[in-house]
């Protein structure tokens, strides 16, 4: 498994009045097709939060290349893009499905951190877990 | 006090595709108005959940009468409706500057519970500020 | 055929910080449900935009039961409640799937309109679509 | 007049159940602060946009230092930083009143393109806009 792929609609509460998508929306789309790539793994970022490991966001990019439009159904791809003992990153692809066209890339930075927001190391805090992403890691 | 203003202006966010304010972001402001009728009454709702005290929405309702519009300046009027030991009624009206146009109107209903969900009874928990809302009912 | 019914999972975004699902998003299911309803009748509601026929929103209504937590499978039913010439309803019920309890019941309310916000009968304008909304009503 | 600065008060639509801001609202903030820079030149994008001028953004990037709460009061900076006939940068930096510290920064990047989604040249479109931009971009 190198990557997961995500399937969505667009909702009508995601255009804006230039009738397309509006761009903050893309990275609500990133976080479902996170916890889809989580799901795969055999994992929830659900149960990951209640064993007291909570991934905040640090750093988050997206490049919009043709507008997302209300009632596509697009494709949500996300890959793990770097791995450490204390963040990891995830890349993501956004296509329509009608024609395969990419409409957007993106990539998040997390930190690994316990309930009480300090650093964590996930290798310490949960190994298999770490096994797992790392061997989800796209090469260039 | 009978009731409290806020003061907004529309964001590209809160737009749609079909050029207006789509309807779900109206419920977004009268979350602002409400925590601003608090404010005027010497009280946060930040401080309410810190002491324990929850207002989780149990039921919302609003009537659109004219559409808002991106950049549109609007005034929010709060005010209590009902009010009991176990809940609550706040109703809103959204106020185009401009004109004075009323571009809609609605109420949102609320329960009293502790941290756990548990209900409670404001009055007993929080007698002067139940004595506050109490000042605030609008007669019809 | 006398409902639909849209399967989704709760978002993280669609959370807030009381740790359960922000009341306002609620409405976006429901759009979503309403969206299916329209395509399970054989007709999409981005057709319907494009042929000219609007449905602004002119009122809701939900009622909240139990919350609705982040990662939650839920399935939104959707049914015609009202329909007249100018106007119609829709209801909604939102299920949680792990034990079929219900969480949330809604309404909307819709104007038809032209491109230029004018009202405009549907029965007129989409006699085919009238009488399938027709079919589809819910008795009480 | 080099960059603008825009007050707002954290809504709890906003937040999360981390307890803290969803990441991608904070490019709802920064959408805010680029109309306000727009509005302290003279100018709204409201206007542009009436006037045949959109600015679709094609790149977004921000990194996220300390979490925004419910209920906190920010200042959002809004800079022009990069500027060509073709688009445009605007970088932000969100800051917590209570104690200026630094929460976020950001940038936002933009086309210049027609209603129909064409490019066009904001130095031939609308010089005088053009010129204010210029005078606006912020020296490293």
């Amino acid at each position: 498994m190198k990557f997961s792929e995500s399937r969505l609609r667009v909702r009508y509460a995601e255009t804006d009045q230039m009738g397309i998508v509006y761009h903050a929306n893309y990275y609500v789309w990133f976080e479902v097709a996170r916890a889809d790539l989580l799901r795969s793994l055999g994992m929830t970022y659900k149960d990951m939060e209640q064993q007291g490991i909570i991934m905040p966001v640090i750093e988050t990019r997206c490049r919009y290349k043709l507008p997302a439009m209300y009632d596509d159904a697009l494709t949500i791809r996300a890959a793990v893009k770097e791995l450490s003992y204390a963040k990891m990153a995830f890349s993501y692809t956004v296509v329509r499905d009608t024609d395969g066209s990419v409409l957007a890339e993106g990539e998040t930075y997390h930190a690994f951190t316990n309930n009480n927001k300090k650093p964590l190391s996930l290798k310490k805090a949960m190994p298999s877990l770490y096994e797992l992403f790392q061997g989800c890691i796209m090469e260039a």
